[in-house]
């Protein structure tokens, strides 16, 4: 929990260092709020026993919840983040309770605006999160799902089948492309010469360079909705130049991505250190979006669209990346700066005020609940606990009017006046 | 959400101060979990449908769920909070959706310990967030479930209704003793003499000294139980009085709170301004609590026990109060430091590497996403949300190397070097 905290206050800061505010929706939607928006992946939504009332299941994802609010509440700009668990009925066999519930992160940008230039925020803060955490090196890929579309058509691919071999594209990251070819060409039924025409788009990468190579490319210059997702992509490169963040971005042609409600450009980082096995690829994604501009349309029963664009922070990986990383360091759970401890019996009282007054001057500080605890077992608390100092009461303290301070590191001790304590606390742990 | 941050940030921030840590438990338990714990309120509990795999419900509070986990994981002793959501069924047809879920904020201290030393810490956190929350005058009502049922023993009450007469007791804060009398009578079936004597003891508040005389009661100290409960509420008041809150703590013997699982001490914190209404009375309980020691051992396969004492803050309803005092000024709902605004047309470019350099400087800070708004729909926006600051960019200012910075609330106007723009906007907004 405190290697948590600090990822949540990291995320958290950006959040509100670019504005956004946070909205809660509630841990139940209708039922049919989720019908019908995750495709296959609907049998995992937890459903509650009918017990009267309405029909209620758990939310799957904070987005849809965040489009079905927007529609009802008739908000047409908003920028908001939401931190929440969201739950997932995954193989009770095979995976424990924790694995069934697990926050997202979600930042998003609703509204009628000039293109790409909440897009561009988006990317900036991906990169400015990934930077904050350490991570290690990222690579955040772009595209476009009309870039994606328009390459299908102008390779020859039945548009029935576009979003069956987007999927098939989208396991390029996991996969060689000779296996994803076969599975183009075995499974969804492609002849090898279109597979192979869209090998060859998907093997590019590049930046603002490749999308201005495309638009002059024959073929795909053919298709309306690539050239509009190409000049976006331009466009969206030269905001991120002034951004400063194109160093990490790169223009990926076989980044695909699940979702069917993407519109737009869409986006996915992945950490590329080459940290554990032989694998020198990327060690997965830890976030990801992009721009849905037909979601909250679907909640309004006039369809009046709101466009949206927003990021997922994967959360629960970065947990435990950074988890793996401070199991070799001894993490504290709590923040004690000072235990009050006495060196005699019968010094409960003396304790007692003078661990209020610690309390009431803002000090972090606790005691042990004995009345004579021995002096070696409060000493060794602290050392087990990390608690950096500790104020020492013994009765030649008292008769002197001073407290023993020691601290837990070096086993330094010294007197320090009563009326001092409170400031010297402060300042030795404000160091450390 | 703006107002509720800061509830939890004060309150979390007084629960670290004394040492808690922090522990999530899941949304869901094992229905048998919850099973028999909730008496007749059981029927509010959430209920999953079973999709296959356990039998699971939503939690009901956060208190079983911690005696489960300490159970379960064999941990003796623990000082933790936890905030989180806990869920409902009331009647759908009379509620709307928010009061089937709501916060609760738990503080307890788990463990084997001397007596009275960790229930005076909760009581005073109660009184450090109450005081810090600048909710109003308050007042913590104490009193322990062993005085309570040695007085019905020695009133004549029979075993079998100790129960349903301490609820009927409860409920002295709503309703007037000639009431409370009669429910005792004509539904509980107990002689009116026997009420009475319950109605004397009912009656009394004081402090020590009331404890102390109760001591010498002849009819009390009969009971041992009673003498127990009155020897630790005086060790109570000891350690209260070092603690520097006894100004708000009342011994009163009609405290009687409804859940089963209390063992000892008990208390309830109530708001005793007569802000609303007419009525000088309590405006209702915003914090309660007790010692628990058979809980934990209900979830032990060998039945160990591990005592435990702990408080709720009632934090949905501080949220009200708060809330409800806020609503005559205006709350922010984003903590934007300055709008970058564009005075001319084609400044894009512009804004966005300003606003760039201000996230990078830690600057909360935005500006429209449109290529060319107008000055005075940009200077608008910053009135109605309540930025303090705006940084102007125009043609003028450009050519000069500045940025003219405009002070929202006095309109005053002024040009700053870029170099000192940074220093200049942090300077001004932590001050306000």
């Amino acid at each position: 929990m405190a290697i948590r905290e600090k990822v949540f206050n990291t995320i958290i800061g950006c959040f509100k260092r670019h504005g956004a505010e946070t909205i809660d929706t509630p841990v139940f939607e209708l039922k049919e709020t989720l019908t019908g928006k995750y495709g296959e992946d609907s049998k995992l939504i937890y459903d509650l026993k009918d017990q009267g009332g309405e029909l209620l299941s758990l939310r799957y994802d904070l987005t849809v919840p965040f489009a079905r609010y927007l529609a009802m509440n008739k908000i047409t700009n908003i920028k908001r983040y939401h931190i929440a668990k969201v739950y997932r009925r995954d193989n009770p066999a095979m995976t424990r309770g924790r694995y069934r519930e697990f926050y997202q992160c979600d930042f998003d940008i609703a509204g009628q605006y000039d293109a790409m230039i909440p897009d561009a925020e988006c990317l900036k803060i991906v990169h400015e999160i990934l930077s904050e955490l350490e991570l290690g090196d990222f690579c955040i890929k772009v595209n476009d799902r009309r870039i994606l579309d328009g390459m299908f058509a102008v390779c020859g691919v039945p548009i029935d089948k576009f979003r069956t071999i987007c999927s098939t594209v989208d396991k390029l990251d996991k996969m060689a492309w000779a296996d994803v070819k076969k599975e183009m060409v075995n499974e969804k039924g492609l002849s090898e010469e279109v597979a192979d025409q869209i090998g060859e788009y998907v093997s590019m990468q590049g930046g603002m360079d490749l999308a201005e190579r495309l638009l002059q490319d024959q073929k795909l210059s053919q298709s309306k909705q690539a050239c509009a997702g190409l000049s976006d992509i331009k466009l969206l490169f030269s905001y991120l130049q002034l951004l400063q963040v194109t160093d990490k971005v790169v223009f990926d042609l076989s980044l695909a991505r699940g979702l069917d409600y993407y519109t737009g450009v869409i986006y996915e980082a992945v950490l590329t250190q080459t940290a554990h096995a032989e694998d020198s690829v990327s060690v997965g994604s830890v976030a990801g979006g992009g721009r849905y501009d037909g979601l909250v349309g679907m909640f309004d029963p006039k369809g009046r669209k709101v466009p949206c664009v927003g990021v997922s922070i994967g959360i629960e990986r970065i947990f435990s990346i950074m988890e793996q990383k401070a199991s070799a360091e001894k993490v504290r759970t709590t923040e004690v700066q000072v235990m009050v401890v006495s060196a005699q019996k019968n010094l409960l009282q003396e304790r007692l005020k003078l661990v209020s007054d610690l309390w009431n001057g803002g000090v972090k500080a606790e005691m042990m609940y004995k009345k004579n605890p021995k002096l070696l077992s409060q000493l060794q608390h602290c050392e087990e606990a990390g608690i950096p100092l500790v104020a020492i009461l013994g009765e030649q303290e008292l008769k002197d009017g001073v407290v023993k301070l020691r601290v837990v590191s070096t086993r330094e001790e010294f007197d320090i006046c009563r009326a001092d304590l409170l400031a010297e606390i402060r300042r030795r742990t404000s160091e450390a």
